[in-house]
């Protein structure tokens, strides 16, 4: 039943070489890993009007000079990521960078940074898809709970059935925006060209009274939240055809051009329409308004910016199962997250990041708003580590050209160190969680790590000098009644060993009496001895006469626990019995050193 | 810490030799089985006048003649249960004589009908209780659901604890309750002869025009609720002190006496009063407030009606577990029910009845009032089937003198017969569940008992021919690498026989060589058999090669499989291994008929 669920939702298990197969085309990667950074220019020259508008409506001209900072910041970045894919072609971004550069510290910091970071991308995504939905059918607005944790569990399924399945459903929705975007922006153009548009907005260096270094720096950082997602390409190279770092960077290259063009035109648009941030309808959708009118257009526009910015958290599916695979290979995460599931995708990684996100969602009833400043400080840490990194890699290695190199490296660190700082400043009611999560993380992957290393300390093996020795048997097998079972055990039991001694426990005497008559009568060839338990518990007379057994043989035998069972044909008839072995060999299994063995009878009927 | 807080809340365990000192002697005895009987003079007079009042005020005068046919009722079943309890000294009620004189299918419907209405009586019970609690305290009534569940959680407790425990607890209200009423008739009939009541009520024959013969019986039928729990003292008598039959008996005469005395009293007051049934005031409260006016003796007999209204619940307590293992007994229910707990009750039963009974209150948010018709009619039944047994046991065993004998008891069952017919005429829509339910539970004994039955056949071994043979030995040991406890396994194996064969699951060609090369380095002395697997699962090629190794050596050998196992030191460190091991031991211990054993290597860090 399970597995023929499965089989439907997730597709038939795939062979490990398929996996070439499962690998992405440029074209395909670029909507499976662009889709959160380009549903960032939804709202990204909405950020920078919003914190402008604190001086006035002249002063909204800076969000030009802004929208280029921004824009050269994504060229450093872009740069700086570029140089990441052909220095570590094995993938990673900043936790391989900080790993390699920076000590295990610091990588763990980026690596937590990130992973949390994706499940609340997850999380905020799939919320303002929501509220997007909702918006357009306002009667949903109720169950907009239900319809993110929907959301999430189509994505997770859609994830698990394989990377390359979930593109081509995905590349669509991600190409069209793209699209819809451009076509807006080029018509906004001819219509500014053409004369169309009556000149609004206050002219370029208009002085404005109000406006200090601290707002623009804010606004800045606000318009930086367009850059989430950038890293994306670098984390994933080992999801690209081969030449993966060539495909890789050249799809980094291809987001980074689009990305800036729609960006930086929303903002142009933006400026000449002299569009003033309005909190119910958004930049994009009255830019969109006033290029097409209320028509057909700008319904499109608007259906397929709700559809893109649901998408985003498909990134988040792509990075982070690829991300704790790495923590788990270097032994800071679970062993389970390097286990390819069925479609040859890490499935645990996958699964872990909707149940999480899901959590959240439905911990925060789907108002998750309050997580966005969280989750761009969390992406512009490791942002600033992957930078670092990068420049002490240069210092290091000091290749030809490397000057050129580190400053670009340099100037992206000390922007994003800034645009993180100035985050935790302003924002520090919403940020302040970041100062426990991390350290919290990071305590459990250095837990985990030594849990590991000190499970293979204790299992190593001298290959030389240790053997397999050889020793004597005594075999205990706990009987409670002439049956079936137990002649099945015992046939067992004295094919292995002579030493056989079968235990009963009876709560009084005339029990015990019976059974002994009956065994004698039987006469199986095996000692019987019997217990009287006061107490009803069978349990704890068998333990002990099991450390009995144990002390008296420790040197020469070794001891078996041989538990006859019968196993019944539903799983319900075992309501029916009592499950004295499963409890007496949960005691075993925990306490003792000595073998447990089952001797299953399976029932007909 | 779960077993620390189980001796806090239970107590220390007891020894089976203790079970005498957990005997009831008859005054605990009468308040532990008698409170389900007495409370019922709370309600049984008003059940009465409701009735009537549908033919008009003048009508109430018939409640004196129907009150004295419910005494005469109970006269008839006190005698008809002191003949049972002397007939069946070993304990049970219907369920045992209905078995005994009427066959299993009858013995059954006894059996399910009073287990089904001590899970009732157990919700009506507490549900009222809570009522009496809240009508006190108002603010309380949206708590009511939660109370009602405490109620039972801690009455639950009490039974855990023990019979005698509870029995010192609850000895107290119950003969509380007996004084209180006691003194208000008595000071009523003092009052009356005094002259002090103005007489109110419609002289005895006044001519009703529309009281038809239905009416009446419904009145009685309803009047009889108050007999409700007479049964449970022919029920416990395995719970009396030695000699159990004659202190049962006269525990039951006892109980019979203040009820009959108590419930005429009631009716005898309420006539007097002339007292019409008010829904916002109950008819003891009325007649209290004649008697003493709103003063402390007032309210204090409020209180004690409330508590024992409560406490009538425990009187299930000591009959369902009891019950339910006589059916254990006779495999019927689940083994589980036989087993006594730590403090010698039957703990199964108790808790059992706790849990389904919290169900009820729960799913009905408390409101069990419409339970109540069917709680009687869950009474009546069983009432009826014991007294016809009775009656054919007297025809087949014809002691001296028997033909009173059957004449009380075929009284009884043509009573009770009536009552029950009359219950479900008249509230057919409150009770028609029974037909849904008692065939359900008769299915659910008769399907138990079929696969105890089964069971035993294929269990069951002919001491004389069938002895343990014995055979040759196969061992498979699969393994993930060369560690200490893949040495200890093989040393294992090794010691027992020198078929051993080691397997090794890999998922390409680079790791099996790895692995061939570092088991040829080792050289335990074992074979290494390698696998491949195309489809990442351990499970199945090593189930594959388990059968092939099964059907080469199924003849000679048994096959067992060696599972190497490390345990980590904290359950939760089980997150961080992958469970291939669980999963296979789990596999195997379904489908295969080979042995399964485990050697546990304990990690120490």
């Amino acid at each position: 039943m399970v597995s023929k669920l499965k089989r439907v939702l997730i597709g038939r298990p795939m062979k490990n070489a398929e996996i070439e197969g499962e690998k992405l085309s440029k074209l395909k990667a670029l909507a499976v890993l662009s889709s959160d950074a380009l549903s960032s220019v939804a709202y990204g020259t909405e950020q920078i009007l919003i914190v402008l508008m604190a001086a006035g409506f002249t002063a909204v001209w800076y969000s030009l000079p802004i929208s280029l900072a921004v824009l050269g910041l994504l060229f450093i970045l872009i740069l700086s990521y570029r140089q990441t894919i052909f220095a570590y072609p094995g993938g990673g971004g900043a936790y391989i960078v900080a790993m390699d550069n920076l000590g295990t510290s610091t990588g763990l910091l980026a690596g937590g940074s990130l992973l949390v970071d994706y499940i609340l991308t997850v999380a905020v995504s799939s919320s303002a898809g929501t509220d997007a939905i909702t918006s357009a059918f306002p009667s949903l607005h109720e169950h907009r709970v239900a319809i993110a944790l929907i959301m999430i569990t189509v994505l997770t399924i859609m994830n698990l059935r394989g990377v390359t399945e979930s593109a081509s459903v995905l590349a669509i929705p991600v190409y069209l925006f793209v699209i819809a975007i451009v076509i807006l922006i080029l018509s906004g153009i001819v219509k500014a060209l053409t004369g169309g548009i009556d000149a609004a907005a206050p002219a370029i260096g208009t002085s404005v009274s109000n406006v200090s270094l601290f707002l623009l720096l804010k606004a800045f950082s606000s318009g930086c939240s367009a850059l989430t997602g950038v890293e994306a390409v670098s984390n994933a190279i080992p999801n690209f055809r081969k030449p993966a770092e060539r495909n890789a960077a050249a799809t980094l290259m291809m987001m980074g051009g689009i990305l800036g063009f729609m960006f930086i035109g929303i903002s142009l648009l933006a400026y000449w329409y002299g569009i003033a941030p309005d909190p119910k309808v958004t930049v994009v959708s009255q830019i969109a308004e006033s290029t097409f009118g209320r028509g057909v257009l700008y319904y499109s526009i608007q259906g397929i910016t709700a559809l893109i910015l649901f998408l985003a958290a498909n990134t988040a599916y792509s990075a982070f199962p690829l991300l704790a695979f790495m923590l788990a290979k270097d032994k800071y995460m679970p062993h389970a997250f390097m286990v390819r599931g069925d479609r040859l995708g890490f499935s645990n990684g996958i699964i872990f990041l909707g149940v999480f996100s899901a959590i959240l969602v439905a911990s925060f009833k789907g108002n998750t708003e309050n997580l966005i400043p969280l989750y761009a400080v969390g992406v512009f840490i490791p942002f600033t580590i992957s930078q670092l990194g990068m420049m002490l890699r240069w210092l290091r290695l000091k290749p030809q050209g490397y000057a050129v190199k580190f400053v670009i490296n340099m100037i992206g660190m000390l922007t994003t160190l800034s645009i993180t700082l100035i985050f935790i400043i302003t924002k520090f009611s919403q940020v302040w969680t970041v100062f426990l999560f991390l350290p919290a993380v990071m305590y459990i992957f250095h837990s985990i790590n030594s849990h590991y290393m000190n499970i293979a300390d204790q299992l190593r093996i001298d290959i030389k000098t240790e053997k397999p020795c050889i020793k004597g048997n005594t075999i205990v097998v706990p009987v409670a009644g002439v049956t079936r079972v137990v002649k099945q055990s015992l046939s067992y039991a004295k094919s292995m060993t002579d030493n056989v001694i079968a235990v009963y426990v009876g709560f009084d005497d005339e029990s015990i009496e019976r059974m002994e008559a009956k065994w004698e009568e039987w006469s199986p060839g095996v000692r019987l001895v019997t217990l009287r338990s006061s107490y009803r518990s069978i349990i704890r007379p068998v333990l002990k006469f099991i450390d009995t057994v144990e002390w008296k043989t420790a040197e020469t035998d070794h001891v078996t626990v041989l538990i006859p069972q019968f196993i019944t044909r539903h799983w319900w008839h075992n309501f029916l019995h009592n499950q004295s072995s499963l409890l007496l060999r949960a005691y075993l299994y925990n306490r003792k050193d000595v073998v447990i063995a089952t001797v299953p009878y399976h029932l007909q009927r």
